[in-house]
């Protein structure tokens, strides 16, 4: 049996061309949206009906580049040089987490995700199945994939290689469509030339895209050029991995020579603002992108290195910063931000039929209480989402037509639980 | 009668060398805290006591530069270059503003501030008797300015003055002493020489400090040059601004030498980050500002170029962009963009006892919900308060020991006649 509802009286981010906003009517039947418009459409006497006075619906925010489970991590060493940060903190205490720790931080990160608006998470991590599990539980939309550090021996290797080959192949369409999975070396530099023809081999295999880290520091390119001759983007190009679909992660440090290369090669990418700042890596070339035609999506990154996974945080900052850096205050105009939290999200996902509100589309959707003094008057709500806009003006939402979150509270986890064994795991991995 | 009251099992950050946070006790006599230890007090059986479980206080944040009543043009015109803003948009409606207007803009913009934890505002505009009383109904600490434009007759200029010279005479003091007031020409490409030297002598008639925008676009600074043969900062010093305690919006660009000279008459500078970025102003080179000494705070700047009074946006943007920009991710760290919001703030806007945690000090402070994902794990609630929270995250709000916030909601305004006004204000302003 179809389920079908209405709202009524709702404000709803189209961002149609001289249209952002339509003040109306949206029917959702199960999973998708069948009507969204001005006039009020005809429906059955049994129809539910719910009032979106004061509510504004945006596309549910697609963050697309982190690592959940280091959730666990928040707080746990900042404001320190790059290599401190990571031989000192991250990785001894990574090296140490459990299955279970990573369904513990991954919850808490999902939890966070969805009360603050973001339905649509990419995950790059270790011990999967547990993120997968979460997104079965949460009612949340997963891109997820095992990141394979390859600096180990061969056999090592081959055995990650499985594993994230299995995890691609076993999870992909699974929780009623709402994960799919790529294939993901980390990184250039932590993985060997010959290591990363294999995903890609693998990934034509599979029929999947690739995800990976790319030119994040300006050191680790000029490691690259030292180590193989080549620049990252060259590098990769050389060994395959755009001849998959492919996101890349980061790409802070290019040369205008790289930018048309992704351009070439419609390789998306994830630009990570405020781990990008907060690891002093630099700001990536947002502007010179976009106008490249390149897919630009919005990611925030583990939670260790931002350290919220607030997406309308993201998605001001990057409308921000590249206006600030460049001197041109036009740059990265809000209708644009917001499309890189949502529509240009979903593309870099490779997910159709999400990342709008359209008929025809999945409803992955949010509503924001807009009765706030931030959100008056009642100028510009697309400038509103992300210039005074914050993961805490989210009410509701929903995913492939369920709701999720109702009045802030999540509906599908334990919010309490959660929080108490994300606490439990940090105790226990802090004292090992 | 004394007032008395004790916060039991709370988390108070104190940032004291060695010691962020005290898990305890804090007892409020009237306006002050009297007591403040991880050890029990001894108190009478009537003291009301409060649980502090989950809660995390934090002194009261200071912003230290804004136009408050320019919240009616929130989202009035985004992401236009400067010149088009000013003279479209922001001039010719802020020309229609009446007295009635600016209360109402005002009060929108203290319920935001308040319920977001900002217990004093610096403020800079014009009918300021309007904002005076909306600092009296509210219970905010507002240090007040009636900003001047000198660009007019000097009969017209005359006035103006006289004007701001009575403000500040009559309310400095006033509202139990939460009101306090300085003396602001503008800035000076919008007041000539003999103006500005005429603020002066004000200042130093009245005893008042001086705050003025300073240095924010690098075409103010090329034009200071063009027209007085010196730059804004070698101006100022010369026309004796710097001979009075003064407080300077923005400083964006400034050379070696113009921070030295700062840092030699102790001139205060508000940061505006989120504000020169939104309108492509520049970065502030706010690293090399607090290693000379300079007393560095933060501003919103006017809602209109903001777009939001989230002063947790600005800490954290303090704390981020001048990583990324330097390249050094130990610059601004979490505690020291903590004390730019708080206790560099009361330095700057030239309060005695307020904006730190510590017996003696005025009852000025905040208490967030840390019961939330995004303040776990328990690793470091001064990181988390700078990197995770926002202005939603205030759960209770007091300034001179007098509850103004609880629960979230604001015990001194009508919220909701607040929405309605401003929202009236604007749209009979856009149809004049």
């Amino acid at each position: 049996m179809t389920t079908k509802w209405m709202v009524k009286n709702g404000t709803f981010a189209v961002l149609q061309e001289g249209q952002p906003v339509i003040r109306g009517y949206m029917v959702v039947e199960d999973d998708r949206i069948t009507y969204l418009g001005e006039e009020e459409p005809q429906v059955d006497a049994e129809t539910r009906v719910m009032d979106g006075t004061h509510l504004l619906f945006l596309p549910g925010l697609v963050n697309t580049h982190g690592h959940a489970a280091m959730s666990l991590l928040r707080g746990f060493g900042d404001d320190l040089a790059l290599q401190v940060w990571l031989q000192e903190k991250m990785w001894p205490m990574e090296a140490k987490f459990t299955a279970d720790d990573v369904y513990w931080g991954t919850s808490l990160s999902v939890l966070e995700m969805l009360k603050g608006g973001t339905t649509t998470f990419v995950d790059m991590y270790d011990h999967m199945d547990q993120v997968a599990k979460v997104v079965q539980d949460s009612g949340m939309r997963g891109v997820l994939t095992r990141g394979v550090i390859g600096l180990c021996p061969p056999e090592v290797q081959k055995q990650k290689l499985d594993e994230a080959v299995a995890f691609a192949k076993d999870w992909h369409g699974q929780a009623e469509g709402r994960i799919t999975t790529m294939i993901s070396p980390h990184a250039p530099y932590t993985c060997p030339p010959d290591f990363i023809e294999k995903f890609v081999q693998a990934a034509h295999d599979l029929n999947l895209p690739i995800h990976t880290h790319m030119s994040e520091t300006a050191a680790e390119v000029q490691q690259n050029v030292n180590d193989y001759g080549l620049r990252p983007v060259a590098h990769l190009e050389k060994l395959g991995v755009f001849s998959r679909p492919a996101l890349v992660a980061h790409a802070v440090h290019l040369t205008d020579e790289e930018i048309e290369i992704l351009a070439k090669h419609q390789v998306a990418v994830s630009h990570n603002p405020g781990s990008n700042l907060k690891l002093a890596s630099g700001v990536a070339r947002v502007p010179e992108l976009l106008k490249a035609g390149v897919t630009v999506s919005l990611g925030t990154d583990g939670p260790a290195s931002n350290n919220n996974l607030d997406m309308f945080e993201e998605m001001r900052l990057a409308a921000l910063i590249h206006k600030g850096v460049s001197g041109d205050p036009t740059a990265v105009p809000a209708a644009e931000a917001l499309r890189m939290g949502t529509e240009y999200g979903a593309k870099s996902a490779f997910l159709d039929n999400v990342g709008r509100l359209a008929v025809g589309m999945k409803a992955d959707m949010i509503a924001l209480n807009t009765d706030q003094a931030h959100f008056l008057p009642r100028t510009d709500y697309i400038s509103h989402s992300i210039y005074s806009a914050s993961a805490k003006d989210v009410e509701h939402v929903w995913v492939d037509g369920k709701q999720v979150v109702k009045h802030g509270s999540c509906l599908t986890l334990d919010e309490e639980r959660i929080r108490r064994e994300a606490q439990r795991s940090f105790e226990r991995l802090s004292t090992l």
